[in-house]
């Protein structure tokens, strides 16, 4: 859960002044995400999400994800689209913070999503790759192979406090990848975050895909793995088959991988699992008690990591 | 913010099959009250919010709060009413809490609440004690002057950790009111927690009262010493007695004060900000941070406190 920045119904009327919204009637702070803070907003004129971007957020990547955002919209994904305000901007400060007005969207996430629903995520995974390939602005992946060695270095020296010989495993699956990441693959605007929180359904359909402040440009394959990881492994830690072919047939009657993507899948699988491996261990390690949130557990994407290394071929995922 | 007890879409699907509510559409945690863990729902019938009551809540005083919820409703205060399950119950188990599903009402809370707003809640206060007069069931406030003692038993040897002199301040001011606490005033069911968060506004108008869980049998001048605890301190801790005036007078357009209610006023309002200094100062020291919830401060009351020992006559008050 995310408040962080406390903004007070006094604080949003001033900050209503520069939409054209009406009166708040509703105005309360929601548990939705982990880096920024949220606040879900009724109106006259429907219901919204107001977002504070915190520090991890920054400032000159707004312009890509609200950007992002409204072009999927227009090309039929249904995700949140940033409210413009009548200087027709669609951020501002409010409490010393970037903040925009997003418009909300029905549905709930699932915690123990079934074979269909990762039909579901797979098709629209691939719909979004679709969408994306005519925006025209870029960003770089900060969490891609590059970004990888500096969080090593960061987290490796306290991976030990967190589990045993967890700092050896992190270095030796670094090692691999950098030698063994496949040559440029079909890229294009990924997600690169789409777990179960971020996927809304409402009876079993997707009724929206939200979250896009990890979205950027890689490698289609890499985000499909990523998306495996999210959704194809039970909580004990077991690899689900059944939900991998659900996946990856889905994103297929949208978008037929290519033979070298095929190959470089289990490689790109480790690298999505350190990745998510990483990046926990680096908010664990760093995690400010203060912050009202609870950090997610490292460990597993260690049991994940552990999974893909004993693959030997594709086949494996059913591809 | 509170949201202690994680609940899954799934758990609430299955808890929503005791209920004829029909399907969810919207599940969010949501950071409203302190004690319990709060979510907005929406389903085809309608908006709700699911509690689950944490510790702080005693399962036998449920049926006393819900009861009195749905009384008050009935007798015309919009306050938030428990919806009955099919087999006509009000609360179940859910994750190992009691919970309850209660209608949700439209409305924000004013963090800075101008003098009209302090009319509209006196005027909401006495309508709540006089629909509180015909609601049979009893509950003792547990937090009322036979408590405080334990409560400085516990806090005391603490209290210089807070601020300096806070021990011997608690402890004479305890003293204070052991031997000046009046005779019994009027009495009946009062809120005992309204404060400007527990009061929803729709355009300046009053759309909703919350969070009736210290709802109690008390002195009815003693609520409205609370509420003036709670409305009419600036920031700074300065008194505005322009506040107290309009909100004693928007209450005494419901219900005139009597004379022994009248005079007992100064020592009402002591009492009531020990009440809250103390429980503040209980839940700052046995502060928990993986609670997710930031403790308020105790020295706001400390500072009303200062202030209520300087009145030498009702008369300061407005009265």
């Amino acid at each position: 859960m995310a408040v962080y920045t406390d903004v007070s119904f006094e604080d949003l009327e001033t900050f209503l002044h520069a939409y054209d919204l009406g009166t708040a009637h509703v105005f309360k702070g929601i548990a939705e995400g982990v880096s920024n803070s949220n606040y879900y907003l009724q109106t006259d004129r429907g219901t919204f999400i107001l977002t504070l971007y915190e520090s991890r957020v920054e400032a000159e990547d707004l312009p890509f994800y609200l950007g992002l955002m409204e072009h999927l919209a227009r090309a039929g994904i249904q995700c949140p689209t940033p409210v413009h305000a009548r200087d027709g901007k669609t951020t501002r400060k409010l409490n010393d913070r970037q903040a925009a007005i997003l418009s909300f969207l029905d549905g709930v996430s699932l915690r123990r999503p079934l074979p269909q629903h990762c039909t579901a995520a797979g098709v629209a995974l691939a719909e979004i790759h679709a969408a994306g390939a005519r925006f025209s602005v870029k960003r770089d992946n900060a969490l891609g192979l590059k970004g990888w060695r500096n969080l090593v270095r960061d987290c490796a020296p306290d991976a030990d406090t967190i589990a045993e010989k967890m700092r050896s495993a992190i270095e030796e699956e670094l090692a691999f990848l950098e030698t063994s990441w496949p040559a440029p693959l079909p890229s294009g605007i990924v997600h690169a975050d789409l777990f179960p929180d971020n996927v809304l359904f409402v009876d079993n359909k997707i009724s929206g895909i939200i979250d896009f402040y990890f979205a950027c440009n890689d490698s289609l394959a890499y985000d499909l793995a990523v998306t495996l990881n999210a959704w194809c492994f039970e909580p004990d830690g077991a690899f689900n088959l059944t939900k991998a072919r659900a996946l990856i047939g889905g994103y297929e009657t949208k978008r037929k991988l290519e033979k070298a993507e095929r190959a470089a899948f289990p490689v790109l699988c480790r690298g999505a699992a350190l990745r998510f491996l990483l990046t926990r261990l680096y908010d664990l390690i760093n995690h400010n008690p203060a912050a009202l949130v609870r950090p997610k557990d490292p460990r597993e994407f260690v049991r994940r990591l552990r999974f893909h290394r004993t693959v030997r071929s594709p086949e494996a995922y059913g591809l």
